[in-house]
Order: structure tokens, then sequence, then C-alpha cells
């Protein structure tokens, strides 16, 4: 059950934040910027991304890779997402990909076989607008394989409210989207309480994430927008319950660009970015664990 | 300006007709099955494309590529789907990516510079359930490079009801996503009325499609679900204005594998099924070309 092996991962690190691994080029360490400029693109953010791995790994619960940023380098890029995934699970972290595909259902079914049957991820994001049937193609890798989903829910960035927040008799979009992933998920709801079918909440609405957790308390968040995107550790407490349990934060620029305001050794700036961000989310979500 | 090229290519051949090449290895004639099981995934792929391209040029304006058939394949499919795109070109096609991608801006921007500003591609999909900020960045390659966008507003899936057809005020929320369309598209109307910024509206809902056509009279639809998906030309013909304009067709399964219900040789099969497709949506839909 994949919400389980996350949250076990969570409580085991005593860590909510998901690091993601979202390589910019021109914003690597100029040794690699080198290495990706004569030709070596692929090996350039693989290496990259096994440094991020090595130094945030005992403090992070998973990683998410944005697959745009390995989609823009064409078959090397694609390579090099493969490779680090390799290497995330060699790792033993929980490995999200984050993908927002969403196409009929035959179309989606090479998604789902994709990136939840071939490579090693545990769960992709998906994109509610087409409908039901183009999520159960995915919810058959929840069944068979024990992999996750995260449907957009309410997103991080600020045109979010354009459809999410239209009014639906009276509730927003967002709610009716919540409905549809509450009800797609009861079949697969873990010990803990919470579905392997879950949704992505921002973390720059929190009041939105607050009224969506008391709302759908079966459902797990993949909470984004925390950090370089606005959201603190305070906006995401909201999407936890009173066990401080429900939701994994990702954190991107803030740490794995940590370097880049700092003199130190990258991986060493990186590795205290991730600390600092490890330590605000526990004390602001998972203090209630400590006197379980 | 997308629109008026593609326009430009409907009347000059007049067939409002896109191939799909949607790449099924397991439909592929033997002996490209062959080649791709002893490893040969790209070349196998990239050889059914041009032989689908050689057959049918004449009687198709575009080409769209599903891009999840080549994600399936990793790199290999990357590298397969570029040279597809490549050899469109070269045959003076317009290129459709059927991406459907969204994400937020900086993220929507990888995607792109990728599709749009890297890729010979003329135009790709996008889904609208984050709101305009996420399409925005797909806008400046509208403005800058002659690109075009096709927005989902009503798709061709059973399931597209769940949130499309919620009603907003009185009004399905697809009409509100077809507000954002044609607000977003109001800059870049060329010569024959209709915007380089276009809508995804399924042929398998003819009603809806018709009341669509009346209400955005600038949006250019590009129609899925003709053909394998149930949509008949006389569905279809509902996307098109009074003067035979504003849409283009898409076929991609019974097309590209017509074969399979045929004895001649693949490519001549596929050919027969292209003159068909295109007669059928000539009759149905260009008439009025003929008399202007």
């Amino acid at each position: 059950m994949f919400v389980d092996r996350l949250i076990e991962q969570i409580l085991e690190k005593e860590s909510p934040l998901c690091v993601g691994l979202d390589p910019r080029i021109n914003r690597f360490p100029p040794y690699l910027q080198q290495m990706a400029e004569s030709g070596h693109i692929r090996e350039a953010i693989v290496e990259f991304n096994k440094n991020v791995i090595n130094s945030t790994k005992d403090l992070s619960a998973a990683v998410k890779l944005q697959i745009a940023f390995y989609e823009l380098h064409g078959a090397e890029g694609i390579s090099a997402f493969s490779e680090s995934i390799e290497y995330a699970k060699e790792n033993d972290l929980i490995v999200i990909a984050d993908i927002k595909r969403s196409d009929i259902g035959d179309v989606a079914e090479m998604y789902a076989k994709r990136y939840l049957g071939e490579l090693p991820i545990d769960a992709v994001t998906v994109n509610p607008y087409m409908g039901r049937d183009t999520i159960y193609p995915f919810l058959k890798y929840v069944d068979k394989n024990g992999k996750g989903i995260f449907v957009l829910m309410k997103t991080s960035n600020a045109s979010s409210k354009d459809l999410q927040d239209i009014s639906v008799q009276g509730k927003p979009l967002y709610e009716k989207v919540g409905g549809i992933i509450e009800e797609m998920g009861k079949d697969y709801i873990g010990k803990y309480g919470f579905s392997s079918v879950g949704a992505v909440v921002g973390a720059t609405f929190p009041e939105e994430l607050k009224k969506i957790r008391s709302t759908f308390t079966t459902i797990f968040f993949l909470i984004p927008g925390f950090g370089a995107q606005g959201g603190s550790a305070k906006d995401a407490k909201y999407g936890f319950d009173k066990n401080g349990r429900g939701a994994l934060v990702n954190s991107s620029r803030n740490i794995i660009y940590a370097f880049e305001q700092s003199n130190s050794n990258p991986w060493e700036a990186i590795r205290d970015a991730a600390v600092s961000a490890r330590n605000t989310l526990r004390e602001e979500t998972l203090k209630y664990v400590a006197v379980d």
C-alpha cells in the first residue's frame, strides 16, 4: 500500500519533507554546467541529482521529479530522468513523478504503463479536467502494484482560481474534484486512515488548505508551494491532521539551489537548507507525533 | 500566423483531415514489429510514421502526434518523436503535438520552450485546469514564433462530463473555458477571422459542438473522436462555420491501422482509408468552399 509506505517513511525520518529534483542546468555548480555544455547533459543532470540525494536522503521521505525539466532535454533528459529515479530507489526514497498527465482512456493507459508499470516510480500526479475515465488507467496500478496517485485539486499558482475556485452550488469546483478523489480512493485506504489516491493542494492558500483538510479526512495531500513559491511551514501545517499526519510537503528551488546564497560547498549548502526545511516542518507539523 | 497557415493547407488540399501518428507497435505490420522486437524501436516507429506520411500527405492538412505513444518507449521513443516531426515538416505538413501539458508558470515555460521553441512543431494541446498563468508561457510562442495552441474545452471521452459539463450559473463549465480561450486569443486573429489560440472539442458530442461553434465564432477547433471513437463526419461538420471553415478533424486508428481489415499492402490500405476519410469530410464540411 503506497500511502502506508509513505507515512512510515515520514514517521521514521521524522520528516514530511519531499525534495524536488528539478534540474535547471544554468543554476548548476560551474563544473556541472561545463559538463553539460561539453555535451554531457545526461551525466550532468544525474550527477547533480545523485549529489542532492546523497546530501538529503536522511532528511526527506521522498523526492519529486518534475518531468518538464527532463523533457526539455529530449532523449538525454529522459535517460537522466530514469537514472535519477533508479538512484533514488536504491536509496530507499519514495519517488514521485510530477507528470500532471491526463488523456482519454487508452492513451492514459500508455502513461500509466510507462510511469507506474515500467519505471520504479511510487506515485504520479494527474490532472482531473477530462474526468474519471482518464484517471482509471492509473488506478489499476494503485490496485495491483501498490502505487499511488495525486490528483490536482487546488494548485499553488495564482491562476488556480480561474477554474478551481468557480462556485458550483455554493462550493468551489475543487471541492467537487475532492469528492471525486475521495470516491475513487475509498477502496485504497491504508492502516493510518489515508488513501493511496491523494490530492495536490498548494501551501500558498492556507485558508483553503485548512478547509480542505477538515472536509476530506481520508485524502493524503502532496503540498507544493512551500519555499520559493511563498508558502511557509505555518501555512503547510494546515494540510496535516491533529496527529501530524496526512501530508507531504515539497520544496525544490529553496533546497537544491541553496548554494547560490552561500560560500560553502554546494552539497553542504543543500544539506543545510534541507536540515532547516525539515526542522521547521517537523516543528510545525509533526509535534503531535512526539506525544503519541 | 499559425491559424492562417493551417486554414490555407486545408483549402489547398481540400481536406480538413488530420492524421494521428499514434504508434502502437503491436499493431504494426509484422516486419516492423520484428524490427522493434530486435531492439530497433526508434527505427521501427520512424519507418512506420514515414510510410504513413508518404501515403497520406496529399490528403491531409496536418498530422497530430500523441506523445504518450512515444513516451512509453523512453529515450528511444522521444527520439522517434523528434525524427517523425522533422519528416512531417520536410513534407510541408502542419504538425500538432498532442501533449495536453499544464503546470505552474516557470514549469510551463520549460514545456513551451521544448515543444514550441526547439522542435519544429506548429501547435500543441494544453490543459486549462490550472488557469491562465499556466497557458501564458505557450502564448509567447504564438506571439513571437507564429505557433498555435489548442486548449482542452469539451473533450471526446465519456467522462468529460464529470467536470466540463458542470453547470456554472446555468452554463456548462466548458463554456467558461471557452470564454478564457476566446479572450486569450483575441490578439491572434488571422485573416480568416479565426485565432491561433484554438480549442479541442470532441466529435462525439455533436449537439455541444454545434452550440460551441455558434457561441465562439473566432475559436478554431481541433476535433478528435472522429472514426474509432465513434464520431462521424456528420457529427464533425457541426464544428465548421457556414463557409466550411474553423475546424480540423483528427483520425488516428481508423486510418493508420486500416490494413488490419484488408488484404492489400499496408500503406495502400492506409491510403485508401485516408482517401475515404478525406472524401467524407470534404463532402460534409467543405461543400461551401466549392461555390466560393
